[in-house]
């Protein structure tokens, strides 16, 4: 019985459990009998009819995805002008998916992605090809809007706060004739989701991180030097978790404002360097300074339990809402209880979804602007809550898959992307 | 029966392992019913005679302790003068020892605490009191003469090895239309032990890391850049494992060589930067760096289960060669095969470790200078076998222990280091 296919997409910056939601989809539309292609390289590879054929995978290599980071079929930065603007590029897409008979698309990705999906399920409607389409929420951003929270963000959220505690134990024993400053910069431009996560490391008061920068709280530098100054004298040493995002009082991204090197260039990326430098000229302090980058989002060893199962269920929920004939929905995460942390999934309508950025709370910081609340705390815990580990092979490393990725015969003349 | 008591010190920068032997020194000298003492930030805290009662710490804590990163009770970057230069100094030593009863004596470091150990050792003898020294390896460095590999260096390896696989499956996701070039600053800024752990993320050809700089090559922009350029065509990226200790061929550090910023400075940290900034002017590629810094010595999270137990071996062997009268020695790690990877524990004079260094040897690195040999492999992998991860608190955090550190009454005026 021919039913038609199901194609998956992934969008956008990876995170470290955007392939369980992945193994969830491929996994239920096996239950279902149901072909998965997978867009190579995202929505481009969709465009270009670059299509993985997800039934050349092994069940192991399947269930292994659940466990490995990055994104397994490749995903791309790539954003689909609007449909006044290309609609000739939608026209393309509704060829392609009417050319492999795919009848459910869903679309694993933030904002735009959600906004890209909307869109081409009001095509679809109007070319008169029935495509169910649906979003799938990722993102370590943890700025989508409807839902509680964001697959992807609580194993970042964990790593963090580990990262966090780890460090400062290591600071800590040797403040007293080494360094006395440590700074570790986290993602997080616009908003500071992850910095806050950073302040989970501390149970007690006095445990590091001692001061969290965020993006939201324009930087002041006296005060901010009067703090580490304070800080070093009270506790031996301080540890600050500075968002890459921070400002200053005009506005400007600090990692940007006047960092020029000998050549003229903009310096490089770093809050953290830039803001060590200033403990050092301003107070003379040793420091250490780390940047986690890319580590942050892709330690699946260090993934949260609650995201992963979370990651897992949206991608199962998505083929369920998909086969049941939904359309221009996300399955999004509610919380139903803080204490115990309960959830369940739910389905959004794409447009509440699409567009909409979720900021920070102002009432997660702290009333000094350094800090995280109780009401932070008590929405963040749960989600960093349970460990996931990958298996290992014998040699040390996790048992991460790399997959065949087997591309269908295109149908259709080749296509340049604009 | 009083028999006298144990003195540990931990030495230098700490390892995720160091606490796993402070947790066997404590624990087998229980055993044998001998009290532990443990200095107060190292050398410097039994200078001041600022002495932890280990007796105050409940089992919990120490069994704790062996999942603890970090120094517990304190570490420092103090090495003694000669003796000559200072000989009050190992005189006030001795009297702190004499002071309390303290017959035994266990100092936890690399090569420079060899030495302090080789020394206090002899003017223990000179000054008629009785004290047995034994050191104990630790560096993360892995630098030190004649035992195998040092307790400490198998973590940090399987820490850079992981992290480099992940990060790198981040990056082949996006490749295609986002970064290409990934750049990891590992430590070791005298040999190339780390980055080279980095080369074990690669198991097949072609695999990331792509290219490791190693401060034994010294380094050629010219044939980096094509090699840059040749691997992003070939492989579609291409990561970057580099040493901070790598070096232009006028044998300066490159981080330190001619990168001051606009207002003068020395540039802080960094080679990964400096690299970046190298690839985008010449090559033109986006870029991304990651510098983890003391989050890669002090991952207790991902330690290496090898490491972990040789960590614990060679505190159980020292207070046992202590007690059996031993003195001047090491316990140190003894490879007895490769495949099966066997190991054992045997004592070695501190005068064949004190002020050696052991160098990467020339055939761990390929004939090209950017990867390693299959010997380095046979070398290495064993170190960062199996797991040995803590256990989790329900909040998500890995359930690390500070001690209470209950300071001993003082006998002795005070002491001011000079």
């Amino acid at each position: 019985m021919k039913r038609g296919r199901l194609l998956y997409a992934q969008s956008g910056g990876v995170t470290a459990v955007i392939n369980a939601t992945a193994c969830a989809v491929i996994e239920t539309a096996r239950k279902h009998r149901i072909d998965v292609l997978a867009a190579r390289n995202g929505i481009v590879g969709a465009l270009r009819e670059e299509l993985i054929d997800t039934a050349k995978e092994s069940k192991a290599a399947i269930t292994a995805l659940r466990y490995t980071p990055g994104g397994a079929f490749g995903s791309c930065r790539y954003k689909l002008k609007s449909l006044e603007q290309n609609r000739a590029q939608y026209e393309r897409l509704i060829e392609v998916l009417r050319a492999h008979d795919i009848r459910w698309f869903l679309y694993n990705g933030g904002n735009d992605s959600a906004d890209t999906a909307l869109k081409i399920s009001a095509i679809g409607r109007e070319l008169d090809y029935p495509i169910n389409v649906i979003g799938v929420p990722k993102t370590v951003d943890n700025d989508l809007a409807v839902t509680d929270c964001c697959p992807g963000f609580g194993s970042v959220a964990k790593y963090t706060a580990v990262s966090v505690a780890e460090a400062s134990l290591d600071v800590e024993s040797m403040c007293e004739s080494s360094t006395k400053v440590f700074i570790i910069e986290v993602m997080g431009r616009h908003a500071g989701w992850i910095a806050a996560a950073a302040g989970l490391a501390a149970r007690a008061d006095g445990d590091p991180p001692h001061l969290i920068l965020f993006p939201e709280i324009p930087f002041d530098e006296e005060k901010f030097l009067a703090r580490v100054k304070a800080t070093v004298e009270r506790v031996g040493y301080c540890t600050i978790a500075a968002s890459e995002g921070i400002k200053n009082p005009q506005g400007q991204f600090l990692a940007e404002a006047g960092t020029r090197d000998a050549f003229g260039h903009t310096q490089l990326g770093g809050v953290a360097p830039l803001l060590a430098n200033l403990v050092r000229d301003k107070l003379g302090y040793k420091y250490h300074w780390a940047l986690p980058d890319y580590l942050q989002r892709s330690a699946r060893h260090l993934a949260s339990k609650t995201d992963a199962e979370q990651a897992y269920a949206v991608g199962k929920a998505a083929v369920e809402y998909a086969l049941a004939g939904h359309n221009a929905v996300m399955p999004v995460i509610v919380r139903t209880s803080d204490a115990p942390y309960r959830w369940k999934i739910a389905s959004a309508p794409l447009n509440a979804v699409a567009n909409h950025e979720k900021k920070l709370p102002k009432n997660f910081i702290s009333r000094d602007g350094y800090g995280i609340t109780a009401a932070a705390r008590r929405y963040l815990e749960p989600l960093i809550r349970g460990e996931d580990a990958p298996k290992y092979a014998k040699d040390g490393l996790p048992g991460y898959v790399r997959l065949r990725k087997h591309l269908l015969a295109k149908k259709l003349p080749a296509y340049e992307i604009s």
